[in-house]
């Protein structure tokens, strides 16, 4: 298994400049060797425009709507192709928010409205669970009464043969190389697994157990 | 057009009980004849439970996960069997949050995550536009980077032919009799329509013009 993966929670964290709070790991991701990166706009309407915002900051993330990037995807035949170039010849992926819910098992723990109807919510599968970026504590100050974040991902959990959902809180980050997965970034994540109490784990944490079928 | 409808954006108002902030809006709709009520509770899991605090509250409302809904209720081929009873034989329909998203062109502006996959986005088209339940204003002080409300409705106007989008903020509905709509409760609403600036309503509002087909 050659894939290799960083999967970012968000493109921007409250205080930062674009990608600047995951910067390092870029570089460190794709090293001095790689010379050009492809960049999937299909998430943003004006795909121009963020394309060369992303040029700018040299970078391949992926935000934006994740129904019009799986859309996209589907509508130009790349899912299944950019699966086997990741997983068989071990071209890196990078994602974040919308680009890391079209790397797992599907988009159903999107946060993104769906503005456009995919011919599926099955996502290209480089990994064995789900995750939900931006993750979002309750806020107890909180006055309004739109189900928390952890109520859906239980939704979600009510429906059957549904896998593992990470939460990745803003600032934090999977990586994938092969069967080894390790969480990175400044804040927690939390997992949920269905009929399984949640879990929280620490920037730093060994999450291979994740690749595993069971989850 | 017989259509009676009453479009409710949430179930429970902070500070208040479970349908408490609509309940002289729902006696005042159903009126003293009504003495039976069809309750849908495919948007929860747990549908007696679900069904029986529905009962115990003598309602008819369906909130929940608006995917499932839909889902359940093309899987139970009952969409145009109730746009019909609506429109053509005025059995008068009330929806909170699910259920107001339902019944609306499509459910493209739930909040909702997308659980499961219904065959279509497509909804039962009581009324010629969308509606957007729990609105939900930007919070200055909030460092989430996630996309504001109004970003994620832009996003959906940014694609062709969409409708306009009713944000109904939580404690505000609206009561449809034939082609006049009028929005009711305690808080104002915001309309979004592709192409033009956003417009606030008070409540009191007459927006009958949402009824025609421009809209």
């Amino acid at each position: 298994m050659k894939r290799r993966l960083l999967l970012v929670s968000n493109s921007t964290l409250h205080g930062s400049g674009y990608l600047d709070h995951c910067q390092t790991n870029i570089q460190s991701f794709f090293g001095r060797d790689v010379k050009k990166v492809l960049f999937v706009p299909y998430a943003l309407h004006d795909r121009d425009a963020y394309t060369k915002t992303a040029r700018t900051k040299f970078d391949a993330l992926g935000g934006g709507n994740t129904f019009r990037l799986l859309k996209c995807l589907y509508d130009n035949k790349v899912v299944s192709e950019i699966r086997k170039r990741v997983l068989e010849d071990g071209v890196p992926y990078m994602g974040s928010s919308a680009g890391t819910n079209v790397s797992t098992v599907s988009i159903s723990t999107t946060n993104d409205m769906p503005i456009v109807f995919p011919p599926s919510f099955a996502a290209i599968g480089l990994v064995p669970f789900n995750i939900n970026p931006h993750y979002l504590d309750p806020d107890p100050a909180s006055r309004h009464m739109g189900e928390t974040r952890e109520q859906r991902i239980s939704q979600y959990h009510e429906e059957p043969d549904t896998p593992s959902v990470l939460g990745l809180r803003e600032g934090s980050m999977l990586l994938v190389e092969g069967n080894k997965a390790t969480l990175l970034g400044t804040t927690k994540a939390r997992l949920f697994t269905r009929g399984k109490p949640t879990v929280e784990y620490d920037p730093g944490s060994d999450l291979s157990f994740l690749l595993t079928d069971a989850h």
